[in-house]
């Protein structure tokens, strides 16, 4: 199966040497440029900089920087080796602050580098397969999600989706083509990144899927059309009240789908952040406002404007359909029970 | 008081010798490019091709098509003459469905045309006189819709305005200085032709304020984070129902407008459509698709991908807070109001 997926569904990030070698998400498709970086801090600037997205990618990027950092201090004292690891990851973890993944990636490594020194080992190796094991788990979660959100489409659906929702959406449509369920999709452009027109778009037509292209702006329109089916987003944190962030644009789209009577789907993969109460408690990450005034190089404001960049946005439980999860499908004030929940299969 | 008018609130098409002089707005603000078309034909194309846009201003422009259509007929027999204006006025009041100014300021003028051809006179001076009236009332309607919304601000507030709301923003933005009532304005980007990041920002930078752009996507979490005080868009049509359309993406404001508790605005200039009872029966334009993959030139989508655009859409009365006319403020419901209720002033 490994052999079908599209570019983004396989590895995009990976330690080569002394380096990391990180797909340019801000190029593709247009090209396919690998930047190699040479320390933890090139990672984390690559990370700010968006040459890669979305909640686990960039997780799986923080914990590569790591595995640097332990590889540059490897003949440092254990003290300093420690320390320099520690910094880079912090480092790593202030990059952006609303998804759960980076500063649960470089925790998870910084605790077994804690343990490997401790122990007197070499923490590199140790460090190295923890990361590759949480990566194939992450890999798994995913399909487990989409296979599980496919039980949701029905044959002929036409769905909307926001962003670029990660391989769950991929595996939800290979399932539900697998099963005989001829799916259509719309995707927003999803500004300023534009990572539907580019990532979700080019994703699709790798998988022989045609999306249909609409602005952010036209999702109330296409729902109260009835044009839409089924809504589906990823979120990059989710709240033990059920409240969901996600790439700012969604709140919208959950508000329009509730008022046309549609259902809102959470492609939800590991679950509720277990540290997170409620919606209010995730923070917004806010970027430079700069980053609006001009489309790939092109300049689209006039000199002077101001400018407010918020990443993300909060959709509260009550527009939310459903959450759907590797291990089930949870009404979103139910999401809580995910943490107690059997692993499935 | 016309001297401190922002450029795109001083005329911006009219008619020069055989020429329909119009000003480019897709390349403004960069460039000040005046195009000069030579026949209704050309007048017709500049509409679809959105050289000019707003629903009063291509009404106008298509008025000035037939005066066109009107000069270069001026040598034929009295029936060749109304032919051709006739073929004209069809031609323009085809260009763009969903707003009402163009067919009504066209049939205006075929009136004109007709009576003057009964009566023996040439048609093109009371043509003429009438279109340079129907400017003027326009621009005045503008002004007293614009005045009685600033009863609506208060000292302090910040607004969010979508796509280029025309005149009324500004006369109102005008009257709130007048009385010392400072205003913050948010301007979404409004794709996929930018009017917000290039025409709404350009005349609030003109008259001295400076606004804060956003992406169409982040609306509802600004509402959300009580960023805004109250919302004003304009309407294309409204219809009697109180039913508005406008620039795609006004319903999803609306909607998180209401959601958040903040008051949701019609500049309505001169009111309800007297011929469209419903939202429902309003024409929404859907345009070619292939605008969506490029911005000012560069490519943002892969190859082969699809695309929908519908240009405006429906928000129901139940989502607006007030219709703001040349005549008062009125409920969404009672707008049908308007047309018995005396002119102001």
């Amino acid at each position: 199966m490994e052999t079908e997926l599209p570019t983004l569904c396989r590895p995009t990030v990976w330690l080569e040497g002394d380096e990391v070698v990180m797909l340019d998400r801000r190029r593709f498709p247009e090209e396919r440029t690998y930047v190699r970086l040479k320390s933890p801090e090139e990672v984390a600037k690559a990370i700010e900089d968006m040459v890669i997205q979305g909640a686990g990618s960039i997780g799986l990027a923080a914990g590569y920087g790591v595995l640097l950092a332990i590889k540059r201090a490897a003949k440092k004292s254990r003290e300093d080796l420690l320390r320099d690891v520690e910094a880079a990851g912090h480092r790593l973890i202030a990059t952006r602050p609303t998804g759960r993944h980076i500063r649960e990636i470089v925790e998870m490594l910084l605790n077994e580098v804690r343990r490997a020194l401790q122990e007197g080992r070499d923490p590199f190796e140790p460090a190295s397969r923890a990361l590759s094991a949480e990566e194939e788990r992450m890999r798994r979660a995913a399909e487990l999600c989409g296979k599980n959100a496919a039980s949701l489409l029905e044959d002929g659906d036409t769905i909307l989706v926001h962003c670029f929702p990660g391989c769950a959406l991929i595996y939800m449509l290979l399932e539900a083509k697998r099963s005989g369920k001829e799916i259509k999709v719309f995707c927003t452009e999803t500004r300023p990144y534009l990572q539907g027109a580019r990532l979700t778009a080019t994703t699709l037509m790798e998988m022989g899927v045609r999306p249909t292209l609409i602005t952010d702006g036209m999702t109330a329109y296409c729902l109260w059309r009835g044009l839409i089916d089924k809504v589906f987003v990823a979120a990059d944190r989710i709240a033990l009240d059920g409240s969901i962030a996600n790439k700012v644009g969604t709140y919208a789209i959950a508000l329009a789908a509730f008022h046309s009577g549609v259902p809102f789907y959470v492609l939800g993969y590991e679950g509720p952040d277990p540290t997170t109460k409620r919606g209010i408690d995730i923070p917004i990450e806010e970027r430079d406002p700069s980053e609006l005034f001009s489309i790939r190089g092109v300049r689209i404001a006039p000199d002077g404007v101001g400018g407010y960049y918020p990443a993300f946005d909060v959709t509260p439980p009550e527009f939310i359909s459903a959450i759907v999860t590797d291990k089930g499908i949870y009404p979103p004030r139910l999401i809580w029970r995910y943490l107690s929940d059997p692993k499935s299969q």
